[in-house]
C-alpha cells in the first residue's frame, strides 16, 4: 500500500472530477457530507473527503482514474443500507456514490435476465417484472430501500434464499471499474462461462476488487402458488427442531424464519400485523411455494412436522394481502427492536442447523452474563442468526460491552461449525474476527487476490481482512508459514 | 514463466518422488507412461516424462513443492475421461495422478455433506449415501468413470444439471495444494463464507491454480418421485421448441434432453433400449421430479406442451427400471456414435435457448459444406449442444477439416450470445477461441489470477489460454490496453 496524503490540497482533483460529473456530481460542503459518514452500522463514523456521484460506467472508470493518479483512496456506496461497516469512509478518501445510476438497462424476459445499473434498489428488478409473472429471488429486510450493487459487493441474503440462493446465485454477469480505471467483463448472459469465475470471486468482495457498473441479473418465474404458514411454540428448540425435521424430511420451503418473544412483541407493539401472539415463546414463519398440487401436500406435511414438536397454533394465509402482512412483521422486526431500547446491535453469524438449540441456549446465557437482553430473529432454515443486543449507547462503555457479547456470539458460531457472516458481510466489523474463521494461509490466499485487482490498496481500503497487508508482506508471510510447513516435512 | 529444461537428470528427482510416495508410487517405464499420453481427447498426445501418485494431501503437497523447486512443470489428471485436453501432459512434465486418493473421508447426513479425495469416481458419493436417501446431483455422462477432482478442475455438468445446477453448485469447499506446495483451506461446510469465493474461482480452473486434494461436496435428497417422459417427433425443431416452452410454463423438470434421429439409431444400434422409435426425427428425454402430486401435475403439463408442438407419441416410466434403460441409452449416446464411424469428435457449446432452431439448422448447413455427419446429443434445457462430428482419421487431412468444423460450430455458438463451453473445458483444445468469446482486458484480468496462484507457470502450462503470459507481460498487455481505453478520454 502506497502512503496516503492526509494534507491534500483538493481543488486541482475536484476540478478533475467536476470534469466528469459535472459541478452537481461533486459534494464537498461539510455539512452536506455528513450524511454519508456511515452506512447501517451506525456505531462507526468517518467523513469522506468528498463525495462524487458518476452516471456511466465511463464515467466510473474516470473517476477511479483520477484517484489511482492521485493516490486518493476511494469507497463505494450503493444505499448505505449495509449492516458491516462495508461502506464505512475512510480519512481523505473520496466516495463513489451510486445514487445517480439507477436505470434498468435491459429486461429480457425470454432468457429470463434483467441488466441494471448498480444503484438500481433490489425492489424495482421484480416491480420491472412482475406484470409478466417474473420476479427477483434475493430479499434482504431492507429491500425497499437496498441497491444491487450493495448486494452484490455483499453477496445478500433474506427470506428466500433457502430455496434459491443468495445474490451469487442469481448474478450472471458484471461489469466492473476495476482499481485501475480499466473496464472489465465477468460472466455473461449464459450461466456457463469458460475461464476462471471472476464474477464468483467479485460477488461478496465488499467492494475491495473494484466497482460493478452493470449486472446482469437472472430472474425467476414466479411460483403458481404461495402460501404463508404461521407456528407458535412453547419453546425456541420447539420451533429450530420443526426446522430441522422440514428439511430432514426433503422438504425446502421458499423460506423459513424464527421469531422470539421479544421479538414478537417489539413487531406487534410497532407494526401491529394482529397476526402474531404474544404469548408465544417463538414463532416459525414458513413460505411454501410451487404448483398448487405441492404446495397442498407441503402445508399438510409441514403441519404435521408442526404439530409433532408440540405447536400450539397453527395458521395458514394464501392471499397474497395476509401474506404480506405477516411478512411485514418480520420485515420490520430490526426496526421494531429499535422501539425496545435506545440503541440496537444487530449480530449475523451462521451455525449448522443441527446446533441451532445448543447456540440458541449458549446465547441465553451470554444475554444474563453481560446484562444485555437479546432479541432473535433468523432465517432458522439456513442457519442463518440475527441476535438483536438491546442496549443504550448513552451510558459509557455500553458499546464496547455490546461489541464484546456481539463478539463472543460469533465466535461461539465459528466454535460450532459455522461462520461469521451470512449475509451482511465482514466490513469494518468484523475484519478481526477473520482469523478466528481462516487460518494465516488461507488469509493470505485471499489477500493475494486482493494485491492483483487492487495492488495499491486504494479501493476501500482497511474492509474485510485484519491486517491490511502489502503484496511483498503477503507474499513473505505466505513462504514464512509455507517453510514452517516444510519444517515437518522429510527434506 | 521459467524456462524449462528439456534434458534433465531425472534419477535424483525420481529419488525424491519416491522417498515420498514409495517406489511403486512412481511409473518411468515408457510402456507404462503410454496410457498417460492423452485423456478423453484423444486428438492430442504427448507422453509424461514420469508419473507420480500420492495417497495423501501431504504427499500432494511434498510432489508439488519437489516440482516447484526444480522447476517441473506438472499436470494433474483423475480419470482422464476429459473430453478437452485438460490432463494433457506437456514435454517432460510429471503427471500427478490421483488414482489412489479414492477415500471417502466423511458422510454427514444431518448436514448433508459428504467429504471425498479427489480420485473417488462420482458415481460413488451417490452410492455412498442412496441407503440413506440421498444422492449427489451433477451426473456427467461418464459418472461411472470419471472423478470428482476431474469434475472439479472441468466444473462438469451432466443431465440433472438443469434443475440442480453444475458442480460448482455442489462444492461447499476444498482443501487445495498450490503450486508452490502451500496447503489452503477454501470455502467450508456451511454455505455463507465470509471473504472472497475462492472454492468458485478454483472449481472449473482446469488445473491451472493448484489441486484439489478434499472436496466436500453437498447431496441431496432424493426426491419422492420421479417419471422420465420420451416425446418423439417429426422434426428437431419441434423438440426444441417444446423445451423453450415448458421452461416458459415456470416448469423446471430435472433434466430435458434431446437427440436426433443419427443418435437415436447408433443407441438402438448398440445398446437395444428397445423404448426409443428409429423413424423420430428427434426424441425429447424429460425427467420430472418431486412430491408425486407435483410430478402427477407437471406429467400432465409437459405432455400437453410436447402434443401442442406435434409430438407423435409420448411415453412415460415411473419404475427404476424403464427409468434407468431409456437414460441408458441417452447415456451410451457418445460411445455409440463410435459405431457410425471410426472416428467421431464431441464438440461443447451453449447458446441462448431461444436461438436453438437457427443454430441446429446452420449446423445442418455446416454438416453439408464439410461433408462430415454430424449426430446431435444435447442438454437440451441448458442450451448446451453437443454435435458429434463422424469422420475417419485414416484420412489425410481429415482432422485438420473436423477441427476447422468444430471450430465454426463454436464460433457460432458465441455469435448468438452462447459459450465455448457448457461442462467440458476449454483445455488444450478450445484456448484458441478465447479471443472470440472474451476481450483481450477480460483474459488479462482472468491471466493476473492464474499469476497470482502459480506465478512459475509450472501448474499445467498451455491450458485454458490462448497465449500463457508472464505476470509482468500481463500486466503490460494491459495497461497498454487500459491506456488506448484512456486515449478516447478527457485527459
Amino acid at each position: 500500500m502506497i502512503a496516503i496524503e492526509t494534507e491534500r490540497n483538493w481543488k486541482p482533483v475536484i476540478k478533475e472530477f467536476e470534469a466528469v460529473v459535472g459541478k452537481n456530481g461533486v459534494v464537498q460542503r461539510r455539512e452536506e457530507l455528513l450524511v454519508y459518514e456511515c452506512d447501517g452500522l451506525a456505531s462507526y463514523r468517518q467523513r469522506p473527503a468528498l463525495v462524487v456521484l458518476p452516471r456511466t460506467t465511463e464515467e466510473v472508470a474516470k473517476v477511479v482514474k483520477i484517484c489511482d493518479r492521485n493516490s486518493i483512496p476511494w469507497v463505494a456506496r450503493g444505499a448505505g443500507t449495509g449492516l458491516s461497516g462495508g461502506a464505512l469512509p475512510v480519512e481523505n478518501c473520496v466516495l463513489i456514490v451510486t445514487a445517480l445510476m439507477r436505470k434498468i438497462l435491459k429486461v429480457d424476459l425470454e432468457n429470463q435476465q434483467v441488466v441494471v445499473q448498480p444503484g438500481v434498489i433490489n425492489n424495482w428488478v421484480t416491480q420491472a417484472v412482475s406484470g409478466a409473472g417474473f420476479y427477483y429471488a434475493p430479499d434482504p429486510s431492507s429491500q425497499i430501500v437496498c441497491s444491487i450493487g450493495g448486494n452484490v459487493a455483499e453477496n445478500s441474503g433474506g427470506v428466500h434464499c433457502l430455496k434459491y440462493g443468495v445474490t451469487t446465485n442469481h448474478v450472471l454477469g458484471l461489469k466492473l471499474v476495476l482499481p485501475d480505471g480499466s473496464i472489465v467483463d465477468v460472466g455473461g448472459e449464459i450461466p456457463e462461462m469458460p475461464g476462471y469465475d471472476l464474477t464468483g470471486v467479485f460477488v461478496g468482495s465488499e467492494g475491495t476488487l473494484g466497482i460493478a457498473t452493470e449486472v446482469t441479473l437472472r430472474i425467476l418465474k414466479a411460483p403458481e402458488s404461495i402460501c404463508v404458514l404461521l407456528a407458535d411454540f412453547a419453546s425456541i428448540e420447539a420451533a429450530g427442531e420443526s426446522v430441522s425435521d422440514i428439511i430432514s424430511a426433503g422438504i425446502i420451503p421458499g423460506g423459513m424464519e424464527i421469531m422470539d418473544n421479544i421479538s414478537i412483541n417489539a413487531v406487534e407493539d410497532v407494526v401491529a400485523t394482529g397476526c402474531y401472539p404474544r404469548d408465544a415463546a417463538a414463532i416459525l414463519l414458513i413460505e411454501i411455494d410451487g404448483l398448487e398440487v405441492e404446495v397442498a401436500t407441503n402445508k399438510q406435511r409441514i403441519s404435521e412436522i408442526c404439530k409433532q414438536n408440540g405447536a400450539r397454533n397453527i395458521t395458514t394465509a394464501h392471499d397474497p394481502e395476509t401474506r404480506m402482512k405477516i411478512w411485514k412483521g418480520r420485515k420490520a422486526a430490526f426496526a421494531a427492536a429499535g422501539h425496545l431500547s435506545p440503541d440496537y446491535y444487530v449480530q449475523d453469524g451462521v451455525i449448522p442447523r443441527t446446533q441451532m438449540a445448543f447456540v440458541l441456549k449458549e446465547i441465553e446465557g451470554l444475554s444474563e452474563k453481560y446484562g444485555y437482553q437479546i432479541a432473535n430473529v433468523f432465517h432458522a432454515g439456513d442457519g442463518n442468526l440475527h441476535p438483536l443486543i438491546l442496549y443504550d449507547n448513552s451510558v459509557e462503555g455500553a458499546l464496547e460491552k455490546v461489541e464484546e457479547l456481539g463478539g463472543e456470539i460469533l465466535k461461539l458460531c465459528v466454535k460450532v461449525g459455522g461462520s461469521l457472516s451470512g449475509e451482511h458481510g465482514i466490513g469494518a466489523d468484523k475484519k478481526c474476527f477473520m482469523p478466528d474463521m481462516f487460518s494465516e494461509v488461507d488469509l493470505e490466499t485471499m489477500q493475494w487476490v486482493r494485491e492483483v485487482f487492487n495492488p495499491k490498496g486504494l479501493a476501500n481500503p482497511g474492509k474485510m481482512f485484519p491486517t491490511p497487508k502489502t503484496c511483498g508482506e503477503a507474499a513473505r508471510a505466505k513462504m514464512e508459514t509455507v517453510n514452517k510447513l516444510e519444517g515437518v516435512e522429510l527434506f
